[in-house]
């Protein structure tokens, strides 16, 4: 029964290369998403193992690294000055975008694998600059739809047409983040340290980059309409926006997103055939949702939460790295997120489409 | 216990006024909408009577005039020379889009109300000398949501602050025409009947207006893209689209259409504190959920569905016509959906935002 077939491989890899190694992390910036989520994650992925915790000062990295077993606790600048480099192979850099360029530049001098959060960069041209220096070190964008096994689940099915031809993408993606993190001072809402706003660089990129891994297509034109009312978010331009893209085919995307709103993740593609809806899907838990003519089709796994994700994106960049294999969402893959994140900054401010480099 | 109340009063009627009396209708159309839903909803309806039906032959019209018991079957020609003009009081137009507006004239110069299907003509100018020609008869376009208890209740619970301020709506409307009516020539892939194009004008008329009735706000500035690939669709040029609306204050509407893929029906308003979701909405049963905080009520009702909301619409217009009140969606009204419309399909083709007048 092919079905039976199907639901036992739904949370499977198919990617899995390597077969002995590891690869040692210094993790870069420990903000709660670093010390909740990434520590956990490469103590439960195969072939992963962190040896290096880096802060602002070491005495906070020591702290945390003692609080997890880790070896070495270093600070910033310790970290530039090639400290204990001779015990991780990788990065994981979770710091405010506009820092990351820094510590991947570094790490590629030390000719070490670099695994960047997303968005790489503050703007186009730090990203630009970043993957240039990371040229001849593996580097992959921290893309965890990428590995979310429903998710890859999801692309297949579309590849083997389940939807018929793709028509147009729905996708939002909303938080109240002054409930989440009541600080009007964070650096989500600081343009010299988020990059060109906050709402879709920080939630929006999730709804764009998943939409390309999905539809495998890249968005060539951007509209936008951006909205900033209240004093936190006086330093960015979009306390909510929604956007649209253009792709070949005539395919379109719709996109809504805000830090201040009710929560919502939710990416539906529509096509000649079918439907599929992905609902939650960005931040942990993933449902997916098959409409097909008269029939639906619901599917969920239980192991297959943030954590899980992490797990997933750290296995598959270790085993990148110890195979040698290419990596999925890489660099080139990256900036072509930094150029439509541009782009929909751009089409807002002057109320008119703008093309995607 | 005010929830009790409030279940109670889900599908109740806050617009009812008239006591006595009886609007007698003339039925111009005789398609599957008018035969299948108006017929019977007028049957159902208080204060309501079918006395003539109105079709291309006078054979055809009194063929299903018995077939329902309705005393007069005539012609267009006969309905345009004033014949059984004493015998009604009302005409309901179920016509193509082109069409409305000779019958809409003709009913008022007999001083007839007139209730027109949606969009009310095939173009802007179209629907302005419409308007004008019914400036002195009762003239109602057919906006069948506005009449939906459900939708009215959502509407309430918007005013009562429920999702605080509005920030972005995401509707969608998309069905299968061709599976649904297998005739590639049918009036609605026709420019010349249909109007602008086919899937805004037929489907997300339904995201526009019902957007605007639940925000009590009007659009202001509309962006698009439309795609026409198959054969069928030659002729209009959005076999689907998406189209994103700015309104006052900020707001923005993204919605998607097609005549040409899974059938889909939904509009989600997202706030700063809440989100209300109509999904399925637009063709019959109508499920809400509110999300707020951490909360999510649904609210469905058996007895609201297709046949309901046109026996609502009947009922309402007949209230408003034997009362002398005033119509919710009026002549004015459904101009500024024939604007937005009318932009929306120029700026799809102009591939820029266009104001809306």
């Amino acid at each position: 029964m092919p079905l039976t077939n199907w639901i036992d491989r739904v949370d499977g890899r198919d990617w899995e290369t390597a077969s002995e190694g590891t690869v040692r992390f210094a993790l870069i910036g420990l903000g709660w998403w670093t010390v909740d989520f990434a520590i956990p994650a490469i103590e439960r992925a195969e072939r992963c193992e962190t040896t290096v915790l880096v802060s602002s000062s070491t005495e906070k990295a020591q702290r945390i690294a003692n609080e997890h077993d880790v070896p070495h606790g270093i600070s910033y600048d310790a970290f530039h000055d090639g400290a204990a480099a001779d015990t991780y192979d990788a990065i994981y850099i979770g710091t405010p975008n506009a820092r990351h360029e820094a510590f991947a530049t570094t790490a590629a001098e030390l000719e070490k694998a670099v695994l960047c959060e997303k968005p790489i960069a503050a703007d186009y041209d730090g990203a630009a600059r970043m993957v240039d220096a990371c040229a001849d070190v593996p580097f992959m964008a921290a893309y965890r739809m990428q590995t979310d096994p429903i998710v890859r689940r999801a692309r297949e099915l579309l590849q083997d047409g389940i939807i018929g031809e793709p028509r147009y993408v729905a996708g939002t993606n909303a938080q109240p983040l002054l409930e989440m993190i009541p600080d009007p001072d964070q650096w989500r809402l600081n343009a010299a340290l988020s990059g060109y706003g906050t709402s879709v660089m920080d939630l929006g990129i999730y709804v764009i980059n998943t939409a390309r891994f999905l539809l495998e297509r890249d968005p060539i034109e951007a509209s936008a309409r951006m909205a900033s009312i209240d004093e936190a978010f006086a330093d960015v331009p979009d306390q909510w926006a929604s956007f649209t893209l253009g792709f070949e085919d005539g395919i379109s995307l719709v996109g809504t997103t805000s830090q201040d709103a009710q929560y919502e993740t939710r990416l539906a593609i529509t096509g000649s055939a079918g439907r599929l809806v992905l609902d939650p899907v960005f931040h942990g838990e993933v449902v997916m949702r098959i409409e097909r003519g008269d029939a639906t089709t619901t599917v969920e796994h239980d192991a297959v939460d943030g954590h899980r994700e992490m797990e997933e994106e750290f296995a598959y960049f270790a085993d990148r790295i110890l195979s040698g294999e290419p990596i999925g969402p890489d660099g080139e893959h990256a900036l072509v997120d930094m150029a439509t994140l541009a782009a929909i900054h751009e089409a807002a401010e002057r109320g008119e489409p703008v093309r995607i480099a």
